[in-house]
């Protein structure tokens, strides 16, 4: 197995700590933790009511469906580079 | 405003209830649910002492990083396409 180095840091979302482990900089970490936390507080800002389990929840609902988004968005991107190509070939 | 059909449907994510409201096709809301689901139960399986809340957000932490991997991967392959049409235009 390749061996990898692994970066440990702890983060705060919403208030609470969290130890994260990866093989990523701890930059990007930083920079998701981050993007986790403004959507938590964007969405309880919205639904001041929700509980901390429910808005998480909530949150990871919202992350994958910009994921969805975007990955159509790839397929899309790809399939047309891939059409440009064969038409290019058929020249 | 344009007007946009509002769905609302129930789905179930790691043994709750949840009623999300909005514009996309219950098949797409269900989709994304199930997939909050998958992600939370592969990483309960992995941290069995973590409680709900912990384990939505570090949910949400993983589909974040996803979407950042894949946001990367965007951008090169719309670099890319940008540059061969470049190469092109120059012949």
């Amino acid at each position: 197995m390749k061996e990898q180095q692994k970066t440990r840091i702890t983060v705060d979302i919403y208030g609470q700590q969290y130890s994260i482990v990866g093989t990523e900089s701890s930059s990007h970490i930083r920079l998701v933790a981050s993007i986790v936390d403004d959507k938590m507080r964007e969405i309880s800002a919205k639904n001041p009511t929700l509980d901390t389990s429910k808005l998480a929840v909530l949150t990871a609902v919202n992350i994958v469906h910009e994921y969805i988004k975007l990955k159509d968005e790839y397929d899309r991107l790809l399939r047309k580079m891939n059409k440009e190509k064969d038409d290019d070939s058929d020249d």
